[in-house]
């Protein structure tokens, strides 16, 4: 009974901080139905990021109970054993920024950070498309490409903590410029930007579309609604992210061997558009065939909660 | 007493199964050296392989103590769960071979099965260049490029086993015919197949070559030579395997973020013919400084002996 009644009083905090926003999650021991959920603009007239952060999740602390852990989730490149954020491309100011140790000062609860993509995988191992699965490749598809793998049961998190880059692998050495400042990263091909740059270019060219005119404000959603009205350039750049999609897919099975790969991201809600050429060249890019056994390839459940949940998944940890 | 006794009789068994060569190794508790070696050819005479491997294992069985496991390692994909060898590229009829459980069942010791440049891998990060590093990649680059991978102290092997073919990721969609069928893989690009190859290419174009009547029986080695002798194409080819193979590190660098790069195999032995374009093309690919940071490029120390030591290791798991 008594044990019984500590456990209850035994709640994790995930926290996710975005470039547009800043979430924060009060769990109960088990499941992941938060009993308190704060959010609040990264950007804000009253205080810096640091302290709208703080005062976010000192507002969703319980009045009874202990918290066991806060488990952070950032935008950007971090170090899981130091606990520093390098940098947050959407913040500025955090450099070399050391997030774990002023959390577990102001709060006294101990905290671990993970990069955001990479706790996505977490998340859906755990909570959503890959239940039961031991080794799996998750990307996520939007303005950029990013990504998280779990090896054996693991997330992989590399030396410096910075490992999984999935969306930074050079698919083809001639292809266009990477939002990275390199050339013919996967990103470059499928992301958001990607698809959204070579129907600028094609544009330009003199390539008819009823997208022209439309340039400047466009987006890949925008692109997906041209290509089912039968827009072939529309349809020609979905083909040609999916392509490189899944060339970069054969990639992740050669190097990493999973039994799942989960694409998550609004540039996978294109659904066909790109999924369709993505999975035929991975299976036609894959040097052997037992890749492909027991593989699934599937579409991310956890939608916008990914992130969220991931960080309670590293805070249970 | 007898605890110190009893662990003195505890031996391990180290196996390599190479396309040429088998060999087989008694080691006792403790320490790297073998206290019996053998070694035979794949194919002979008498018997098939197999039969050649299970004798091989019996003549170096210890007179007294006990053996408390064997590790194989198989030049080809296994599936070190299962201990059922795939498919083995030198040696016919070895396809879904249980290997693991026939040795086991001969000889009532525990067989663990490893793929060859995985335990190269195993053996270099716990008696080699590796030593103290928790992420490590290891590519060997010789008639083809394969390799290994650990992650936080632990060998990557994947779902399936067939984990890390460093080699076969896409460096570039319009490169050479690979070994395995496919298009544009490093091992294209950067084994010492690629690079013969590649002479053989432009000698055929009409390049002039101090190479030029030797095409028939060229190899790495020989090229090197020229290179060293001030031939421009030979130096040529070296440039262009070591600039892929820099790209194709600054990959491996995203996605598995070592702290140590080991390269091994006969094509290093060309030395700064390979290793600074390598060098060169990792440090203007990689993404972010980041990934160098702390980072050791070395060359492999176990040389032939990797594998058998990897086995070992593998055994002593």
């Amino acid at each position: 009974m008594k044990s019984g009644m500590e456990t209850s009083d035994r709640y994790s905090i995930g926290v996710d901080i975005g470039g547009t926003q800043l979430r924060a999650a009060l769990y109960p021991e088990e499941g992941m139905a938060p009993v308190q959920l704060a959010t609040t603009p990264t950007q804000g007239p009253e205080g810096e990021p640091l302290d709208r952060l703080l005062g976010l999740i000192g507002s969703i602390l319980p009045a009874s109970g202990r918290v066991a852990k806060i488990g952070v989730g950032v935008a950007g490149p971090i170090n899981p054993v130091s606990g520093v954020v390098y940098r947050c491309p959407n913040i500025s100011g955090w450099e070399c920024l050391p997030l774990a140790e002023i959390i577990e000062k102001r709060f006294g609860i101990p905290t671990a950070l993970g990069n955001d993509a990479n706790l996505a995988a977490l998340g859906e191992w755990k909570y959503g498309a890959g239940i039961g699965h031991h080794d799996l490749v998750y990307l996520t598809i939007s303005t950029g490409v990013g990504g998280g793998v779990i090896s054996g049961d693991r997330l992989l998190v590399g030396g410096r903590g910075i490992a999984a880059e999935v969306g930074h692998i050079t698919v083809d050495p001639d292809g266009p410029l990477c939002g990275c400042g390199h050339r013919g990263h996967l990103e470059a091909f499928s992301s958001g930007t990607g698809i959204v740059n070579y129907i600028r270019e094609e544009l330009e060219r003199g390539r008819p579309s009823i997208l022209a005119g439309m340039e400047e404000q466009l987006n890949a959603a925008q692109v997906a609604d041209a290509a089912d009205a039968g827009d072939p350039l529309a349809a020609e750049a979905y083909q040609r992210a999916g392509t490189y999609l899944g060339r970069g897919v054969a990639d992740m099975l050669h190097l990493y061997d999973p039994t799942i790969v989960i694409l998550g991201g609004g540039v996978i809600r294109a659904g066909d558009l790109i999924l369709r050429p993505m999975r035929a060249a991975m299976e036609t890019s894959v040097m052997s065939p037992q890749y492909l056994e027991n593989l699934v390839v599937t579409t991310a459940q956890l939608g916008g909660q990914a992130g969220l949940i991931g960080a309670l998944v590293l805070a249970r940890m």
